[in-house]
C-alpha cells in the first residue's frame, strides 16, 4: 500500500515512483496487472494527478507499464530484481532520476572528485595527435603498449604471471566473460558458482546453456565435498575478495581449489574485482599467481579505481586457452576503444595509476572506518556490521520485523540506494535474510554521517 | 613446396612465414607436423638460418608453431582461413608483420588521412574538461545524445525508423549480436543465413547452439523455397550491400521477405554495415523502413566511415525486443567508451560526419572506377569484375590454372593482402571457385596501379 513519507526530500512523484518500480521488481505486480487510474491514485495519495503523471510517465519510459490505447496503465512485464548493480560494480539505468537519490549506497562507482581528469585528457590530446601510433596499435587482443603495462602492473599489484601475449583486453568484463563462454564451451557445459557470489557471472554461462553448480561458501571456505561430488570442471571465484560476503580464501583452501582443478582436469575462473582495494595487512596475491599448471584464468578489472567512463578490462589466459583463442579469433572483435587502451597505458605506465591507487586506499580505509562507526551508532544491536578490509562494500546484516523488500522501498523512500545480498544467492537460504551491501565510494565523506541517519529513519522501527 | 621470389620487395623471412602460415591456415599442414630443421630449410632455399630462424620465431609467437624442449619446430594448431578480416571489417593480427604488406586488397579501413583527426581531438577536449556532463551521460543502453543523434541520422540517411529508447550503443557489431543471442536465444534456436553471406555473424550464432540454414542468394534474390521449407524464423541478411556479393535486393524480393517474416512470426536481422557508400543512383532505403509490423532489427555499423580506432555500433530494437532487452537487462554492460560516445554524438550533430562521408564517397567512387579500370587492363579476360556500386570492395572471379590456395600464396608473396570468397560460404559450391574481394580504401590513389600490377605479377600464368 503506497505511502507517501511527507517529510522525505524525495519528492512525491519519485516516492510514486519507487513505490510501483519495486512492486514490479519484487513481483508483488506482475504483467497484466492494471495500475489506479491518475485520477484514483491522485485522491488516495493526496497529491495532484501532474504528479501521478510525471510518476506514470517514467514508469512507462522505463518499461515498466504501459497502456493500452486510452485505457489505463497495466504492468509490462516483471525484470529481475536489482539487476541494477547486481554484481557490485554499478551499472545506473534511471538516468532521468538519478538525482533522486539522495545517497547512493548503492553503486561502487569511484568518486570522480578523486580523479584526475586533466591528466587523463593530456594523454588523449597526445595519443589522438599521433594517427601513426594509432594505427601501430590496432591490435584485435588489445594494444600492444597497454598488454605490456597491465602486464607488470598485474604482477607488481597482484603477483600474477601474465606475458603480454597471454592478455586479452576487452570492453569491460561481460564481453571477456562472453568470450570466455565461447573460449570454454566445447569442453565443459557445467559451471561451478560461490553461493552467494556474482550474478551476472553465472547468468552469463546459465544463459548459454551451462548448468550452474552452486557452492556455499562460508569465511572463504568452498564446500569441496558438494564441489568434488559435482560434474563441474569449472568453477567461478572471487578468492581474494570474495562477492558478496567480503571474505579472503585462505592459503589453504586456495591450494585445495588448485588441486581440485588438477585432478579433474578442470579450469578456474578467478574474478579479481576490486583487490587493488585492501586496507589492512599486505594484499592478498591472486590465485593465479600460485598456479602452476595452468588451470586458472585471471580476470583483472579496473573498475573500482578508475572512473565509471572507462569500459576496460583484461583478463589472462593459460596457454591452453591462448590455443583456442587463436583458432576461434575470428570469432572476436576487439570493442575496446583504441585511443582508450593507448591513454590507460600511458597512465599506467606513467606511475599515475599507482598514485591514484595510493590515494583512493587512503580516502576508502578513513570512510570504511568511519561509516563502520556511524552503523554501529545509529543501529547498535540491531545491526551486525562486517568489517571493512577491502573494496567499497559494507556488509550488513539487520534485525528487523520488517521484511526485505519493505527495508529496501523504506530506504528508497528515503532517497537511499542500497544493494540486497538475497538476489547474489543461487539458491536462496533457508531463513529470510536482512543483509545488504552499503558502499561508501560514492557519498563523500561530510555527507556520510546525514546517509547513515537517513538509513535509520528508514529503518527504524515502528510501534505497529 | 616453398619458393622464394627473388625480385619481391618482401623480405625472405616474411616469404617463408606467409609461406607456412598459409600452408596451416589452409591446413595442408595439421597440427603435430614437423618443419624442416633452420638448416635444412636454410640450405635448401638458399638463405642464411638467421633468416629461417627469424621467420619459425613470428611464426612461434603468433602461436602457429611451437617447439618441444629442444626439438624442431611443430605445427601447433590450425586456425581457420581467412579469419583474418573473413567479415570484410579488416581485423589485423600480424601487428609485426603489417608493414610487410606492400598492398592491402584485403581492409575495408578507411583511409586514415581522410579523417579530420583535430576536429574529433577538438571534440574530445571539449568532453573530457565536463566531468559533469560524462556522469550525466552514463546510460547502460547508451549516451541519450549519441542514441538521439543516430535516430535522426538513421532516419535521413537510411530512411530507418527509430527512436532513441529503442537504439542500444555497443562496442562494435560483435558484442551487438551478442546481445542478439541472448534477445533472441529463447524463442529460436535456428537461423537462416545468406549464402554466401557473412561469416562472424552465423559463426556467433553457431557458436551459441542455433543451428545454420544457408539460403542461396543470388543477384539480391534469396531462395524462398528452400526458406519456406525450412524451420528458420530467424533470417540474416544484408539487403542494402549483400555481403560479399556486393547485390542489392530488389523492392520486390524484400516485400517477400517481411511477409514471410510476418507469416512466421519470425524475425529479420537487416546488417546495413556499408550503405553510406554509395556512389550511384539515389541509396537504397533500409527494409527496416519498409517493416510495419515490428520484424526487422537493425543493425547499423560506421565502421566503413569512421577510423578502425572508432569501436562504436548500434542497433534499433523493434518493440517485443525492447521488452526482452528490459527483461533481460542486468545480463548486459554497456563497453562502449564514454566520452567516445560523446565526441561521436557531437560529430554527428555537427554535421561534421555528413561532410566526411560525402568526402569519402567522392574520393571511393574515384578510386572504384581506378579500380576497376587497371584491373580490367591488367587482367583482360582472364578476370571477370563486377562493377563497384558501393562499399568499398570489388568482386572479381578469375581464370587460372592455380587453385585458389595458391593464388593467395602468390598475392601474399607479392605483399598483397586479399580476400577469398570462398569462406564466406556456408555451402561450398561445387566447382571450386576463385572469386576475391579487393578493397581499395586503403590504398592510396596514386598506389592503385602499381598495387593492380603487383598482383597482376602474382597470378600470372606461368610455362609448367
Amino acid at each position: 500500500m503506497l505511502q507517501l513519507i511527507k517529510e522525505s526530500k524525495t519528492p512525491y512523484y519519485v516516492q510514486i515512483y519507487e513505490y510501483y518500480r519495486l512492486e514490479i521488481e519484487q513481483q508483488r505486480m506482475i504483467a497484466g496487472m492494471r495500475l489506479p487510474s491518475v485520477r484514483e491514485l491522485a485522491q488516495q495519495a493526496g497529491v495532484s494527478k501532474m504528479t501521478v503523471e510525471k510518476a506514470y510517465y517514467q514508469l512507462a519510459s522505463e518499461g515498466y507499464i504501459t497502456r493500452r490505447c486510452k485505457a489505463r496503465y497495466e504492468v509490462a512485464f516483471v525484470r529481475p530484481q536489482q539487476e541494477n548493480g547486481a554484481d557490485g560494480r554499478s551499472s545506473s539505468f534511471h538516468v532521468a532520476l538519478r538525482q533522486s537519490w539522495l545517497y547512493d549506497f548503492g553503486s561502487g562507482d569511484m568518486d570522480m572528485e578523486r580523479f584526475p581528469l586533466d591528466i587523463w585528457r593530456k594523454h588523449m590530446n597526445k595519443v589522438l595527435s599521433e594517427p601513426a601510433y594509432l594505427t601501430a596499435c590496432n591490435d584485435e587482443q588489445g594494444v600492444p603498449d597497454l598488454r605490456s603495462a597491465l602486464s607488470q602492473y598485474a604482477y607488481e599489484v597482484r603477483g600474477v604471471h601474465a606475458r603480454p601475449e597471454h592478455i586479452i583486453i576487452g570492453a569491460g568484463t561481460a564481453s571477456l566473460l562472453g568470450m570466455l563462454t565461447t573460449l570454454l564451451r566445447s569442453s565443459r557445459l557445467c559451471i561451478a558458482v560461490e553461493n552467494p557470489g556474482f550474478r551476472l557471472g553465472r547468468e552469463l554461462f546459465r544463459n548459454i546453456g551451462y548448468d550452474i553448480v552452486p557452492i556455499s561458501i562460508h569465511k572463504g571456505m568452498l564446500d569441496m565435498d558438494a564441489l568434488t561430488a559435482s560434474d563441474a570442471r569449472l568453477i567461478y571465484v572471487s578468492p581474494s575478495h570474495q562477492f558478496p560476503t567480503g571474505t579472503v580464501m585462505p592459503i589453504g583452501m586456495r591450494q585445495r581449489l588448485l588441486q581440485w582443478a588438477e585432478e579433474r582436469d578442470g579450469m578456474i575462473i578467478e574474478d579479481d574485482y576490486d583487490s587493488e582495494l585492501r586496507y589492512y595487512g599486505k594484499p592478498v596475491p591472486a590465485l593465479q599467481g600460485l598456479d602452476t599448471s595452468g588451470r586458472v584464468i585471471y580476470m583483472g578489472a579496473l573498475s573500482k579505481v578508475l572512473p565509471f567512463f572507462v569500459r576496460i578490462s583484461y583478463m589472462v589466459l593459460p596457454p591452453r586457452l591462448m590455443m583456442a583463442y587463436h583458432r576461434q579469433r575470428g570469432l572476436f572483435r576487439q570493442g575496446a576503444s583504441v585511443p582508450e587502451q593507448c591513454v590507460l597505458a600511458a597512465y599506467i605506465q606513467s606511475g599515475e595509476l599507482s598514485r591514484q591507487i595510493r590515494r583512493l586506499r587512503k580516502d576508502y580505509q578513513e570512510k570504511g572506518a568511519l561509516m563502520e562507526q556511524f552503523l554501529t551508532e545509529a543501529f547498535g544491536q540491531q545491526m551486525e556490521v562486517s568489517r571493512i578490509e577491502s573494496g567499497v562494500y559494507c556488509h550488513v546484516s539487520l534485525r528487523s520485523s520488517y521484511g526485505e523488500a519493505e527495508l529496501l522501498r523504506r530506504a528508497e523512500a528515503q532517497g537511499c540506494r542500497v544493494l540486497a545480498v538475497q538476489p547474489f544467492y543461487e539458491v536462496p537460504a533457508q531463513e529470510e535474510r536482512k543483509e545488504f551491501l552499503l558502499s561508501f565510494s560514492k557519498i563523500p565523506s561530510q555527507k556520510l554521517k546525514q546517509a547513515v541517519m537517513a538509513l535509520r529513519l528508514a529503518w527504524r522501527e515502528e510501534e505497529r
